[in-house]
C-alpha cells in the first residue's frame, strides 16, 4: 500500500507507523540475539499525543532499519500515563525478577514514570521475552516523593560502587536527583544536580561515562533536557562534563553546552548495556513541543534523531581556548547502502558555475562537503547548498545550509513559502559556530556533512564537534530531489564534495 | 531635509546621525546640570563599522531624545580602535585629573579598551567639561595583561570597601575579571567569574546592586554578553544574581538567566552615577553580529534599545518554583507625548470579529494588551497582533506578535516576503514563555506591552518579567501604520487594549 505518506516518511530515521511518538525510552542492547531495542513515548490512537501515554515498542539489528512492535506498556487506568524511563539488565539478578529460564543478557528491567493528576512516581516492570513483554512490579511505585513533577528516571549499575544509580527530575524545581538501589526497588537520595539555562521545567536527565578522544580516560557526562523556554524557542538539550563518584555528580566548570543548536533534538537518551566497542551510542526525539502536535504527517506524528556515537574531545572553542566537547557521529547501519552519486575534489566554486547533483533513488542523501576560504575580508563571502524538491505542478521547494566567512557561522534554513511555515513557533533559520578544522596562512578549511532524511536534516559540523537537528515540511507530493551548492562570491571557495544517496539494501 | 531615511529612523531609539554604530559605551548621568550622556562604538565614515572604532557622543534630557555631537574620543593611529569602557564621576577627585573649577558631579572619568592588533589594554580619559571632551592620560594604559583579548571595563565605586571596581572581560578565555582601584589609574586583581553558556567569546561585562521589589534589599547582578553562538544565533545577553563584597561575585545559584529573548539585545550597559530614585537604568544595542552589518539602513547603521529600569521580583517559573528575576520597564522620557488613540476593556475577541487601529501620525506606538484565556484545551487557541505597514503599489506588510495558549508561550514573527530577510541569519520567530500572571479557576490571564518604533520591536510580558527585541525591516517606504488584533478559535479571549501613538512633544 504505497501512499504519498509512505514515500514522505523518514527511511533511516524511526517513526511509528501509526499515531503518537514522543521521548525515546530504554534504548538498550541485547547482546545475546544482537539485537537493539528502542521504547517510545507513544499514543497508538491518534496523532496528537499526550492522552493515556503508553510506551511503544522497536527493534532494530543495525540502528537504522526498524521494526514497530507497537504498544508493549499500557496504564492500567484512564488519565493515567506511563511517561519516560529507562531499560537495564539485570544480568544478576539482583531484582529477584529472574530465574535461570532467562538468560542473564535478557534480563530486561524498565524504570519509568507513572504519571497521574495525583503524583508522578517511579514504577519498574520486568520482561522475561528479551524485551518484547513487560510484567509490571507488584508492589509499585518504587520511589515517590510527594510531587507532581518527579519523572523520567535514567538507571544504570555503577560498578565502582557496586549499586544502580538513578538520575531523575524534580521537574519543576529545576533540580536533577541521585538515588542508588541495590535491588532496583528500593531507592535512596544521594545528591541534587542543578545547571544550565532556566526553562520551564527540566526532563529526561542522562549521565553516562564518555572516552576522552587519544586517551585511555572517560569523563562523566550529564544530560538535561530543557522545555519550553530555550533561547532558540522551545526544547532543546545541555550537557555538562564532570565527574561521578556513584552518588554526586561535579562538573568541571560552571558553563553548560548545547548537546544540538537546531530545533528538532529533544528527550536524548544513551542506550544502555551496549558493548565497550559499539561507544557511547544516545538517541533524541526529532521534534519540538512548539509545534509537535500541528506537524504535517500522517498517520504518525514524531521521529527520532540519527542514532549518534559519542566521544569527548578538546576543540578549540576560538583561538585561544580549547574546550572539552561532545563529539557526536550518526550511525548508518548495515541494512542501509550508501551510493556514491556525486564526487569532486579541490574544485573552484565560481559564481558563474554552482555544481548541480541529481539523485534518481530515493532522494535520501548523505553529503560531505570540505571547503577552504580565503580570510580576506568580503561581506559576499558565503556559500550555500540548496535541497531542492521534485516539481509538481511548477511548483519547487527548497531548503539551504551553508557557511557565511564573514558571519563565521554555518546557517540551516528551512523557510518553505507554503501554510504550514507560517506556525509562529516553526523558526526558519537557526545556526551554530566551529572553529576551523585547519588554518594555513590565509586560508581556513571547514567541514559539513548533511543528512537529509525525507523531512529531516541532520549537520554535523567539522566532523561532530557540533550539529543542528531540523525538520522541514515540503507541500503535499514534494520531497527532496536534487542539489545546489553555489557561491555568493567569486575564487574563494575550493571545495571536496561527495553525495551519497542512502537506499535500503535489498 | 525629509527624505525616506529620515522618516524611518526611530524615534525614540538613538540612532547616530550618521555612520555605524554598535555597542553603547559609558552611560551617565550628570546631576549638575540634569542632563544624560551616552557614548558608543562609531565609525563616523562608513556604515560597515569596524575600521578604527570611536567613541561617538550624544546627549539626551530625558532618556528618549538624543542630540548626537559625534565623535568624542579617536584613536590616535590606524588600525587602533577606542573599544567599549564605562565612564564614572570621580567625585573626590582620586584620580587626581581634576582641580576646583571642575564641579565634582562632573568629574568625568572614561575607562576604555585599546584596540590594537597587538594587545588590547585598558585606558582612561578625563573630562573637564561634564563629558562634551576627553583628554587622554598620558600615562595610558592603566591596566595590560599581554592580551589581545581583554577588554570593555565597567567601573564603578564600591562604597563598602571604598574603592574603585573594574569587571572586565578576557574574552575568549570565558572570564570576567575583577579588579580594584583606589585611583582609576592603579589597578590589582582580585577574583574570576565564569558562567552561563559557552559561545565564540565573553564581551561587555557589568555587575550593579539591583532593588528586590516589595523589599529594602538589593541583590548583586552580573550581565554577560556573548558573542556568536547563542542558542538563538549570534548575540546575546544572560545575568546571574548573586552577592558581592568589592571583592568577588558568588552567585546565589549555578543556573543562567536570559536578559532578553530577541536577537536584537546585546552588549547591555548600566547608567552610572544615577540618582537613586532613578532606579538600575540600562541600554542596549539593538542588532545581532550575524547581520548587523548589512541592514538596509542609511545613512546610519545601528540602533540602541529604549532605555530600561530594572528591578529585581520572585516571579512564577512554574507552578512549583518562584525565581527572582530581572524585572524590565522601559522609560519613555517627556519628550515624548503618548496619545491614546484606543481602548476597550472585557471585550470578547472572537474569530469574525477583530479589532481594528488605525492611527494617523508616526506610526510609533505602545501598546497594551491585557487578555483572558480558558485554559480548556483548544489546539486553535491563538491571538495574534500584525502590526501592517502603509499600502503602497498594492504591497502591505506585517510583523506579528501575540501567545498561542496550547504551545504556551509568546512570539514575535518578523517575517517579511523581500530580499533583506532572506539572510540566513536573520531569524523570523523568536519566543518567550512567561506564566500566568493570575489564574483564576479556568482562566489564565497574561499581559503584553509592546513598543513598536519603525523598524524596532520591544516586546515585554507580564508587566517585564521577560522581553523580546527585535529590528525589522519592511521594503523601502513601507513603515509601521495599522494593527489588527485577532483570534484563531472563538469565545476564548477577553481582552482589554490600549494603544498609545507616540509623537515628539512640540
Amino acid at each position: 500500500m504505497a501512499s504519498s505518506s509512505d514515500n514522505a516518511r523518514p527511511l533511516i530515521h524511526f517513526t511509528p507507523q501509526n499515531g503518537w511518538m514522543n521521548d525515546p525510552n530504554g534504548p538498550w542492547y541485547d547482546a545475546k540475539d544482537d539485537i537493539w531495542h528502542l521504547y517510545f513515548q507513544y499514543t497508538p490512537n491518534d496523532t496528537t499525543g499526550l492522552s493515556d501515554l503508553h510506551w511503544g515498542h522497536a527493534s532494530s539489528r543495525d540502528l537504522s532499519t526498524w521494526e514497530d512492535h507497537g504498544s508493549i506498556i499500557a496504564p492500567d487506568e484512564p488519565g493515567q500515563g506511563i511517561f519516560s524511563g529507562s531499560v537495564v539488565v539485570d544480568q544478576n539478578n539482583t531484582s529477584g525478577f529472574f530465574n535461570d529460564s532467562v538468560d542473564p543478557l535478557q534480563r530486561a528491567v524498565a524504570i519509568y514514570t507513572l504519571h497521574s493528576a495525583e503524583a508522578q512516581v517511579q514504577e519498574v516492570a520486568y520482561s522475561t521475552d528479551g524485551g518484547y513483554t513487560f510484567y509490571k512490579y507488584e508492589n509499585n511505585p518504587v520511589l515517590e516523593v510527594n510531587s507532581t513533577q518527579f519523572r523520567d528516571p535514567k538507571v544504570f549499575w555503577h560498578e565502582p560502587s557496586n549499586h544502580w544509580v538513578m538520575v531523575v527530575s524534580k521537574s519543576q524545581e529545576f533540580k536533577i536527583q541521585i538515588y542508588g538501589s541495590n535491588d532496583l526497588k528500593n531507592w535512596v537520595f544521594h545528591s541534587d544536580f542543578a545547571a544550565g539555562l532556566y526553562g520551564f521545567q527540566y526532563e529526561c536527565p542522562g549521565l553516562i561515562e564518555v572516552p576522552v578522544e587519544g586517551t585511555d580516560k572517560k569523563k562523566w557526562v550529564m544530560f538535561l533536557a530543557i522545555n519550553p523556554g530555550m533561547p532558540l524557542g522551545g526544547s532543546a538539550n545541555q550537557y555538562f562534563i564532570g565527574e561521578f563518584d556513584g552518588y554526586k555528580f561535579v562538573p568541571d566548570d560552571t558553563q553548560t553546552r548545547i548537546h544540538d543548536y537546531g530545533k528538532d533534538y529533544y528527550a536524548f537518551q544513551t542506550f544502555s548495556d551496549t558493548d565497550e566497542k559499539d561507544g557511547v551510542l544516545g538517541v533524541s526525539w526529532a521534534s519540538n513541543w512548539q509545534y509537535a502536535r500541528r506537524v504535517p504527517t500522517d498517520p504518525w506524528r514524531g521521529s527520532t534523531g540519527v542514532v549518534r556515537n559519542h566521544t569527548l574531545a578538546k576543540v578549540p572553542a576560538n583561538p585561544q581556548s580549547e574546550l572539552l566537547t561532545l563529539i557526536q557521529t550518526p550511525v548508518i547501519g548495515s541494512s542501509i547502502k550508501s551510493e556514491r552519486i556525486f564526487e569532486t575534489k579541490n574544485h573552484t566554486l565560481n559564481t558563474d558555475s554552482p555544481i548541480s547533483v541529481t539523485p534518481n533513488k530515493t532522494g535520501v542523501f548523505d553529503i560531505e562537503l570540505t571547503f577552504t576560504v580565503s580570510a580576506e575580508e568580503n561581506q559576499k563571502k558565503r556559500i550555500n547548498l540548496s535541497i531542492l524538491s521534485n516539481v509538481q505542478d511548477g511548483k519547487q521547494e527548497d531548503i539551504k545550509l551553508g557557511y557565511d566567512a564573514n558571519v563565521e557561522a554555518f546557517y540551516v534554513d528551512r523557510s518553505i513559502d507554503n501554510e504550514f511555515n507560517k506556525d509562529p513557533y516553526f523558526t526558519d533559520k537557526i545556526s551554530a559556530i566551529a572553529e576551523p578544522l585547519e588554518t594555513d596562512e590565509d586560508l581556513k578549511t571547514f567541514r559539513l556533512r548533511a543528512i537529509i532524511d525525507k523531512n529531516i536534516v541532520e549537520v554535523f559540523l567539522n566532523d561532530g564537534v557540533s550539529a543542528i537537528t531540523n525538520t522541514f515540511f515540503m507541500s503535499e507530493g514534494l520531497l527532496p530531489e536534487s542539489l545546489e551548492l553555489s557561491a555568493s562570491s567569486d575564487d574563494i571557495y575550493t571545495v571536496d564534495l561527495t553525495v551519497d544517496e542512502l537506499v535500503p539494501r535489498e
